[in-house]
């Protein structure tokens, strides 16, 4: 599972002791529906046998959740290039201590937000450049990238009504950045095509469920 | 005083109404003086009427603080890529919060410990590469470098035995790793000899305060 590059696929699976290492990661705006279809699918996975993994980002580790209350608390106010830079510090510890080990093991990790995350709100959204945050990625990384990325997409005024609650730091910066996040996300599925899947997240949790089990199951041929 | 490249030196100090700002940063392995150094040179400064502005990395600011206790405190282990991108990020808010603006209010800007030191421990003497780490540095200093850098140099085995003190997480990485340290910032030193100034830093600390004080008047023409 060990350095594949952008647009890898399905066909860098490994079987290892009969067992299948997978990597996914759930993109989209808040409100999406990320950790509820991730919920779901891990449970999926899980009666079909498979052994799961399940983090976030930021986070995942010590310093990742401690990066994580400095980003979405309002303690500090950041430029979108320290945001930048602490995101891919918490991401480098996330490869290194907890998914590295987990696809060694065989297991299906399943991540809500990874790289197309910094990609899309601190790159596209935030003018901080897709590019400039794909090389500071690739160097967090180490160049490891997911099997298949879900995006939940979304009219964002769906997206934001959903989400209930008071927004964050990161979430309350308005409907036209969310318009951004939206598009950088879309350009990011066209540009990977193979690696990212575009599943519309309007209908209710269950329907969305199966559209994304359908696709885990025909990009990954995953059992499920 | 913004936007200057890599080698720019002292034809990019700016007269602004009667104040002279100017970007000068200490470098050199733990024990080499630098704090010291900084502290005698300030003064000097500031008794010649200049208006000085000193930090120290990582710190200067909340977040940069905070980035300092997770990478000095043993709290947590980290990999050096996730040490890099801390230590940018806190750099990153560095430049923004305080060295653009006293640049900006045409102070002599003292920093004790700059790129240089990313550039010296984690690219060069831990490996992560030096032109990835300076990348990734650009990035977070919107490309400001120093006018002037003093490298504070002497032989490793004399400067640990100045720190007189127990190491912390980063200084106790063994005499090696030290060495590595000084001879990356010894490369960095003949690479951009028009920034860098090496100053044998083995003396006592009065002579080597005039050694600074000359290389700062033959450099950046500044009346001490």
């Amino acid at each position: 599972m060990l350095g594949r590059t952008t647009g890898a696929g399905v066909e860098t699976l490994k079987e290892r002791g009969g067992l299948v290492a997978a990597f996914i990661t759930f993109e989209g705006v808040d409100g999406a529906g990320k950790s509820t279809q991730l919920q779901l699918l891990a449970r999926r996975l899980q009666a079909a046998g498979y052994t799961v993994v399940t983090s976030r980002e930021p986070g995942g580790t010590p310093l990742g959740e401690a990066i994580r209350r400095m980003l979405l608390a309002r303690e500090y106010e950041l430029g979108v290039a320290a945001e930048v830079l602490l995101l891919a510090a918490a991401r480098a510890t996330h490869v290194e201590e907890v998914i590295r080990p987990a696809l060694a093991r065989g297991a299906v990790v399943l991540l809500d937000r990874y790289t197309d995350s910094s990609l899309a709100y601190q790159g596209g959204a935030s003018f901080a450049g897709v590019e400039a945050v794909l090389k500071i990625n690739e160097f967090a990384t180490g160049g490891l990238w997911p099997d298949l990325t879900i995006l939940l997409d979304l009219p964002v005024a769906t997206a934001l009504r959903r989400l209930g609650r008071p927004p964050d730091r990161m979430e309350s910066r308005g409907l036209d950045y969310q318009e951004r996040v939206r598009a950088a996300y879309l350009q990011l599925a066209a540009r990977w095509p193979e690696r990212m899947a575009v599943v519309p997240a309007e209908g209710n949790p269950e329907a969305v469920a199966e559209a994304v089990a359908a696709t885990v199951r025909q990009r990954l041929g995953l059992n499920i």
